[in-house]
Order: structure tokens, then sequence, then C-alpha cells
């Protein structure tokens, strides 16, 4: 048993374990925005997350918006939710993107009527739900966002069955 | 009251909410490895989280590991814990980063505890909790990890509170 396994699967002798308990809880994931009306129109009136802090630093030049996911904030207790926070410095700067991040996920209760309302609003379906389970979009800072279907894929139908691809996400 | 407001703070006329009204929850944030031994040496054995699926497919030639921070996989009923899934591609790539993702935040009962646990174990320190409550480390693919003290600051102490930032983060 020594060394010990590395996968946290449960096989590691009990001293190990224990030295390595740790209490620690996921809060949030932080992505840097351009713009706070473009993120705010794209998160929260087309997407439909909701904000639930704001704090704006005058010494730091920069303003966080953390945002959950609606059935989060519903269910969450005092702050609990998974957050999102969206971070604007003041001080423009260029936000490529890399590959070591891949994207932010959702569960949605309805893929099809989800995307609908992304696309009438003119948000663009990188990935159609083809399969009636997964899509994918894009944030207007290229973030890549993923909506599954809860439960469940859903039956395939037109128009999304044979809709292509667009771009990449 | 029109335009309507974006920020989601329950400005909105009533039948805009309701249109916009969605069931949505967080599932994950995704992020690519470059070596799974590697990556469950810092995110489980160093970092603490602890492995709750995985998914491996030929076809696609992909691993995809799902962890939990601990007080969330404890906690959650029925997997509903915020997950990390790494997607582990066999054909290997090269991970860059970008500047639109910025990190993930985790809270943990102790920061200076934790931040020893991890120096011990060979994980550098990027920026240090010389304030009592916020450090800094990165996963072996440069994804930046923010540790935050649960609750209040703890008090300031040595060797933390003069101990220099290194690299970015």
């Amino acid at each position: 048993m020594w060394p010990p396994r590395l996968s946290g699967d449960g096989s590691r002798p009990r001293a190990k374990r224990e030295e390595n308990h740790v209490s620690m809880r996921y809060l949030h994931t932080m992505v840097r925005i351009g713009n706070i009306e473009q993120s705010l129109d794209f998160y929260c009136a087309k997407l439909g997350m909701q904000e639930v802090r704001r704090v704006e630093s005058e010494a730091g030049r920069y303003t966080l918006i953390f945002l959950a996911a609606p059935e989060d904030k519903a269910k969450a207790a005092a702050q609990r939710a998974p957050l999102l926070e969206l971070t604007f410095n003041w001080d423009p700067e260029k936000y490529g993107e890399g590959r070591n991040f891949g994207h932010l996920a959702f569960e949605v209760d309805d893929i099809y009527q989800t995307c609908e309302r992304l696309m009438k609003t003119g948000v663009t379906i990188n990935r159609p739900p083809r399969d009636g389970r997964m899509a994918f979009v894009r944030s207007p800072d290229n973030i890549s966002i993923e909506l599954l279907q809860k439960g469940e894929a859903q039956a395939k139908k037109e128009p999304w069955s044979s809709m292509p691809n667009s771009g990449k996400w």
C-alpha cells in the first residue's frame, strides 16, 4: 500500500487519508469580461443567470459581479450557491483565450426551448443540440458554455437535428 | 421601466421576468489536462479534492474525470455537488492559457494550514496568504486556483505575512 494511490479512490491507508483530510468547498469560477453591459445582457437577460452580489473597488479599479443560475440561487441557503464571478477591470485589457480552460456547464430543463430563446436574442448556437442533449454557446469574451438537457436526452427533432455547427466552442 | 434593466436585480417588469424565467443549474467547470497522474496528484493528493466519476471513451479518445471538493461531496445528494471536470485527450495537445478565464475559487477552513500542506508537497504558493485570507496556486496546466479563508480573515502571522509573491497566478 505504499506509495499511496493518488486517485482519491479510497484505497489509501487510513493514516494517510486522515492526514490529507481537508475541509474545502467550491465557491466560484472567475472569468474576465471586457464590457459589463454586454456581459450582463448575455449571462442574465439571455442565458437567465441572476446577479447576487456586486463589489466595486475604486482603489483596485475593478468591478466584480457574482452571478448564480436561478435554480442554484433559489435552493442555496446563505449564499452557498456555486457562483460565476465576472471581473471587469476598469483599465482595458485584451482577453485572449487558452485551451487549458474548457467551459462552464449548466443543466437546463428543456434544451430546445433554451436554444430557441437564445437564438431569438441573437446568440449563435455554436453546437446545436442535434442529439437532444447538448449544446454550446460562447460569451462575448469567448467563454465556452455547455448546456445540458436535465435527465434523459429529448427525442431528436428538426430544425435541431440537421443544424450544422457554427464556428468553434 | 423601459428598456428593462439587465442586471437581474428584480427591477424588470413582471411580464419580462416571466418570459425570461429559466430553470438552470450549475454543473461543472471543465479544464483540459496534459497528464492524468500529475493532475490527480495536484487536485486530489495535494489539494484534497475527490474523484466522483470517470468516463473513458475509446471512440472519442478521451478520459473525463469529475472531481468534487470534499465538503461539497459530503453534503450534496445525488451528485448535485458543483464539479470540476478534467478532460484528458489521448492525442496530445498544447494547453496555453488565456486571460478571459480567471480562476477557480475554493473556501478552506484554515488558509495557513492549507498553504503549509501544499508547500510541503512541493506546490508553489504564488500568492501567499499575507492577509490571512487569500492565496493563489496553479495547477500543472496553469489553471489558477484561489483559496479563501472561511469566514473572517485570520490574524496576520509569519512566515506568511512577509512571504513574497512568486510568478503569476
